[in-house]
């Protein structure tokens, strides 16, 4: 088994080291390709207007100048001989819960390795402080494991938050959905040194649907909060209302 | 009524001129709000590491030196007075088909205006020479005449292709459900002119399920094809047998 | 004779609207290739790690998604079919005194004109709000015009300054030499929304060197200011000291 | 003494892990503040458009998300409590001769030092293969102390080209004179995977001027050539003539 990890906080952060160390305990062939920046946001954006560069700057790990989504692209389109049986993307730095999947390159970088054997994990540790990346790098451990034992379909995605505690302390694992966030924060109008006018996107909003069932509910409990994501956007409920408007057309 | 219009292409598009002349048709209170340069491929993704500056370019036409999603994002957390009820995104040069609309800036520009009064539209011209912006363009018009007089729920996307042909040719409308593609084609390996290796993302795979019901199916029998969206991307169905699975942890 | 103008403020700036009117009374042959963004302080920076786009944004008129030195460099190497004589870089809105010039844009375009058959001009508005464009345009109009009456050696760089005032209140023309600034303010610590430590480059040193015969002077006296640059960076006074000094290794 | 190092090749180039290592045996306080990526080209070139971010890499490595140029300036600016007395900027890979010298990021960041207590030095290694970093590494060290024991004025820039051969088949140092080059190579057109033009910056010109008492012929020669630069790029020689032409206005 080969085993492709990825992230979005770049190639430096702790959360991928964490992540790369635990990996070596359950597979002899790990490879890591992971942006060489910080892409936080990046969501499945793909970089279509000028080449990318990729340097190996540790063993089996690559640095892209690119996204997360182009580093697992790469990776399985022609980059390596070989092709990886699943994609690990993490350990993100802070929480990707509710809409935040929307947005979240870690998860993208999982959802780009929906065409692999097995499915894909996205893994954050949830906190404002984040220090135990060791907690979130056992539950991938577990979650690894379990898949190879017991395999789940091969286009699963699955959107793991841990909450920042000792691994102890974890109330147990929990399937969830997403829950919602308000609108977003206001954004943040500021000058720079010149006087001039710039704008910073504004923080997320606040936690609206957290109600049982949700991801926000379970890691707000103590619970390794696990939601399956789906690729076919598709709204199928909706397709004979839309036919029907549609005919007024 | 108050339009927000903006595209991935970037704000001096062909297809956002001809969406522009026809929204003004429409409505007298339209404001644009797109990327300074193109942007095809950004997903979702929001810029988070720097500020964002916004020009005036042309009568309530405001150019931002960031993405889709970024554009959307100012234009409702503050950017404005005034709330928009609608956005209405594109015509996108080349179509937003299957999986396509996963890493689609045309898309995610609708997506992000799902907190607004009205449903958000996402209109691309499908063919390789995109010439007939006008009859997307009609399509638009007619569309969003519609939702006026009929709303859909205010948190529906709709996909719209356009087949590049006249007005007159066009075969009807479809509702349609996301057909997907191969596997993306293999990397493109080069030299820059220093010799130095470099790597371009690969086309697109191509239609892979393009069966009756699909976009791809619609689009290519002459039909506008138009898929309702979900943002909620939970996989509900998998929801209790993952919670099985999770009791082996 | 075929113009190229260029800028660093961007191919939207009011400085290079002005400055295309004005060659265009001069010269029935003007081309114009400018960033397609804002790039001031991009000094002679050259764009190795990927390759550039040119779109036609007006007639004549090409944006470059790159740097003025970019933007000369391919118009100077094959863009064209037809060689320039003459680069021609501004109107830059601000000063570009003293120091500046190794970080300026605007005189970068201009030296990359060195091979061409005729000096290059490099020509820059110098006040708080930059109103009087027309006098700046109306300066490189006379400065042309002379240039091909009566020319000066092609390897020629004219670093130009214009006070922000009415043509009439010009107090006349000087050949200046550079001045100097005091060493650059302190950077400017700050923080994003997200509480990350960022650091934004401080404003440029007050004058140091302001004395007669400097550019600063010129201005502050109400003169245009022309200094002759050159590219040969040699300081050829030390070459025997440090030959002497070299002795000793 | 407080040695500064930077380079433009990026905080992970070899040249730079030869050149710290060589440092450390000069100067027991040693700091290195380089760009996070590659930026060759970058001349000196600020980025006023964003905030920059610093991180620590390694013990008194720090990383910055711009150029070399930016670099030295928060280096010099307040990023830390202590000046720093000299900058040495390399080893580069590849030569830094003849007109090189004004697009070089190398060059640059040493320019950048020039308010600093001591001359500032670049360093680069001439060669195809660049593998003799350990030569350069001893230039520099020799350098150093030199400087220290010997100060030559602190606004001096030593532009410093090592042949990559073993240090005992180096030839000798030369104080040179700038070479210069023939215009550049023509531009490199091509298509992107997506059939679109892009244009790739083509090589550097072949040596123009490279007789005797020029970098290039020392080089050539086997000798280390050490230009020194100055930072006034005024063209004392011709103000008078640039004034009597002014007469004509």
């Amino acid at each position: 088994m080969r085993l492709l990890l990825s992230n979005d906080d770049g190639c430096h952060a702790p959360g991928l080291a964490a992540l790369r160390a635990a990996m070596a305990t359950v597979c002899d062939d790990v490879v890591t390709v992971a942006p060489d920046r910080n892409r936080s946001g990046a969501s499945n954006s793909l970089t279509l207007e000028r080449p990318l560069r990729v340097r190996e700057v540790d063993d089996n790990v690559f640095a892209v100048d690119g996204t997360p989504t182009d580093c697992v692209h790469l990776a399985t389109t022609g980059l390596f001989d070989e092709d990886a049986d699943m994609v690990v993307s993490g350990i993100n730095t802070g929480a990707n819960l509710g809409d935040d999947v929307l947005y979240s390159g870690t998860v993208a970088a999982a959802t780009e390795g929906r065409s692999l054997g097995l499915p894909a994990i996205a893994i954050s540790l949830v906190g404002d402080a984040c220090v135990h990346y060791d907690t979130a790098a056992r539950v991938a451990v577990s979650m690894v494991r379990l898949l190879v034992a017991h395999p789940l379909p091969a286009d699963t995605i699955l959107n793991v938050n841990v909450p920042d505690r000792a691994y102890e302390d974890l109330a147990g694992y929990r399937a969830t959905r997403l829950g919602y966030r308000h609108r977003a924060e206001k954004l943040i109008a500021d000058r720079d040194p010149r006087g001039r006018r710039v704008y910073w996107i504004g923080p997320a909003g606040a936690q609206a649907d957290a109600g049982p069932g949700t991801d926000f509910h379970a890691v707000n409990d103590g619970f390794v909060s696990i939601t399956p994501l789906q690729i076919d956007l598709t709204r199928h409920a909706s397709l004979s209302s839309l036919s029907d408007w549609l005919d007024r057309l």
